[in-house]
């Protein structure tokens, strides 16, 4: 592992190379053999089981029920909807074999599941009685992509889509904003990653839907990242679907729909986001061991202590584990799990065993912390709490720093030279002054903040008059 | 629903159409637009998710991890094991078209994923200290099927599927068997399901792997069902895909693997065993409703009372709902959730609002039980479990009833043809004798019950000498 370490690039001098070594290194994923593809390793795997948990609960408390569809999408069905196979078809695998024969009608692998979930919906609904009806579903899909990135970018990647039909706009608009709240949580509260939910353009919104609302982060190079989605489908599918029911006065109506993903992407941005030089930083609600247990060496006192340091935090509700002498040295250990960014280690060895004491380090700030073992179930989470505290702050002042209004375009194209970050500038929301930043500066309209009041303004671009500042930067 | 209820064939007349139906009405399922797919509806996935968190937290406890590998597997990759692709590739989905071009290698969907976990696992796999090396995945895989049958036999389908690779083959072993053996738990301790642990013999058994073991339970009709598998892999895998490990001597030798699944197939079994001419009847620990709580009419004070039952009930630890009386009659809500099979419907009218009690109503015998609501969080758990009881009692009856000894071909035919079942029977082990009796019997070999004692008999068809008595049976 000595090896390992000195094999990690500086973050702080090549992010997308530290990146990619950092992933490996810890642990977290590997590359498949099948290009653009990857394996979740158990510690990567582990994050995105901890993420399921948390929003799985939130899910079911709306009332939304978890359902599985198929994969294969008829290539007809996913055609059903123009907008939608217009974007998505640039990206599909489609199988053509079936059983050692070519198919009659080939069959696409889901990017989404849109069609093959409302071609169900069009017969289940009937009535209101019928209605909302929410499914969720947590499945893979596949979108083929030329560049890849692992997690951000990958052609098979891990997510749950949610997909609901209401009686009317203002319910299914309640889900749309109800949805990317929860995510807005999940981000700030477990990952510790502020950002900005807001409202997609016309060009940028969702293939098929009215609106689309986004979380937008901010990762350490300046770029955007673009966290997670959710939609307001208005009822251009329950039109092309024929999803229709009759309402209390015995009058048949189109629903109204929503969908809405949070994807193992977001491990991405993640990981990115807290590193540093010496690896991984994770934020502890999210971390799949938030206390590591080291003993410094192989010796009877030391090894009960660290049982009983490892049984004490367990039932403190604390994830703790023990990685034990006898397979390497402390010093290997140490650099291990610095790497895999578990937020506290506990060093012990005769000097803790004689006090009855822990040593713990902080993996954000290397602070040590001498702590009697009987204070470990009362300290230890409140040590974990203020690390999470305090790995948001940092990022919500990299974001406050990094978000800058512009008032022309020679400002916005210095400063996104200069800084990057997130540009707030007036824009007139036509699409060929987007198009034309977008070719010069490679800079897109990330999302018009939902609390953006309406001002008066003048297109950066263009200069004719603008209602709004939206938010501009280079996205991954 | 009253016109539903009459569209149900009855069980005891038409199994199979009965079968079919059920799932339909009950809303367990639905077919998918593509052939042999399915949608698993959220009553039917709320199944899943319940066997879902009991597996894997047994299966954590072993050690074992999740993961989670790519759905694609390069044609090359999955060539690799010869046994293995021969069993394999009549069932093949193969992505041949991606992102709008011709691939230049095809990609297969997996059908398993040894394979591509082994590719991965040879490059893992180091040293002793690497071992063992424990995995699960949860996931889809596509086995492409002439004639499917909703859960029992689809295109699609939903498993765990454990792979583990091991520095002796005893741990190996050990593990093979704590899989059967744990699944055998599920299937007695959640679904109520009686049946056979044993060795698969080497037609039978899984493509690639030295040993098989099998869990198999008995049908209605007499037919066998194959419920899960685990096998032992031996070095047959880790040779051709040179996983290999320093050992603390040194030397480099290969790994033993296991691998073990448990599918979604498992529903089908649980619906066919315990229904009856009414719909289903599921066993309360693997229920997604435990109790429905019918106000049986609008009205305030049976409104109130029906929530406080619920209350009371969830509070117990009880999976509980209410179908409120504003959406249809008391009657057809009885009917319905008959069909879906809830152990326990709680009806509650003017007459319990008045008696401060709660009427019962046993799905599996009907029986009627009034309860006050006092003692509802007492009672009513220890009634489930004396339905869970009940339930499984009658299936061990049944399989034993069903289980008939066989001493020669003549009286083998005979009751096969009259009463199904599984017959034991002495069987030399020659694949000749087996293949015949098959064609001529339509019955296979289920599996040698690891149990079983060594005993000299003559083999049932050719008359040589037989150390075993096998189970047959006609199967899915």
């Amino acid at each position: 592992m000595d090896f390992a370490k000195r094999d990690l690039p500086k973050r702080s001098e090549n992010l997308s190379e530290w990146y990619n070594r950092i992933i490996l290194l810890a642990e977290l994923a590997d590359y498949g053999p099948a290009k653009g593809t990857m394996i979740f390793r158990p510690y990567g795997f582990a994050i995105w089981e901890l993420v399921q948990k948390e929003l799985d609960a939130r899910i079911k408390e709306h009332g939304v029920a978890n359902a599985y569809f198929p994969l294969f999408i008829p290539e007809s069905l996913l055609k059903k909807e123009e907008a939608h196979v217009e974007g998505f078809s640039p990206e599909l695998a489609v199988v053509t074999i079936g059983g050692g024969e070519e198919l009659k009608e080939k069959l696409v692998v889901r990017p989404t599941s849109e069609t093959i979930m409302y071609e169900a919906y069009a017969r289940w609904i009937h009535s209101w009685r019928d209605l909302p009806l929410m499914i969720n579903q947590w499945n893979n899909v596949v979108r083929w992509e030329k560049r890849t990135y692992l997690f951000l970018r990958t052609t098979e990647f891990l997510w749950q889509e949610g997909h609901t039909a209401h009686a009317t706009h203002e319910d299914a608009w309640n889900t749309v904003t109800w949805a990317i709240e929860t995510y807005a949580k999940v981000y700030r509260e477990l990952f510790a990653l502020p950002g900005y939910i807001g409202m997609k353009s016309e060009s940028e919104k969702f293939a098929g839907a009215d609106r689309t609302l986004t979380y937008e982060s901010l990762m350490p190079e300046g770029k955007a990242l673009q966290s997670c989605t959710s939609h307001d489908l208005g009822q251009n599918f329950s039109k092309t679907f024929g999803i229709s029911f009759q309402n209390k006065d015995g009058v048949s109506e189109n629903v109204w729909q929503t969908s809405w993903g949070f994807s193992t992407r977001s491990i991405g941005g993640l990981i990115m986001a807290h590193g540093d030089d010496a690896g991984l930083r994770l934020p502890p609600r999210i971390a799949p061991v938030q206390v590591i247990v080291l003993p410094v060496r192989e010796d009877q006192g030391i090894t009960d202590l660290a049982a009983e340091v490892e049984r004490t935090l367990k039932d403190a509700g604390v994830r703790a584990a023990t990685d034990g002498a006898d397979r390497d040295s402390i010093g290997s250990r140490i650099n291990t799990w610095e790497l895999r960014g578990v937020p506290l280690r506990a060093e012990i060895g005769a000097k803790e065993v004689e006090a009855k004491s822990v040593t713990l380090v902080r993996r954000d700030t290397r602070e040590k912390i001498s702590i009697p073992v009987g204070e470990l179930a009362k300290r230890v989470p409140e040590i974990l709490e203020a690390i999470q505290k305090d790995l948001y702050d940092q990022a919500e002042a990299f974001l406050k720093e990094n978000t800058r209004t512009v008032e022309n375009y020679t400002e916005f194209k210095e400063v996104l030279a200069e800084k990057h970050g997130f540009l707030s500038a007036f824009w007139c929301e036509k699409e060929s002054c987007e198009r034309a930043i977008k070719e010069e500066t490679k800079a897109t309209t990330r999302c018009l903040p939902l609390d953006q009041k309406e001002e008066q303004g003048t297109c950066v671009y263009c200069g004719e008059p603008a209602k709004h500042r939206w938010l501009f930067a280079q996205a991954y």
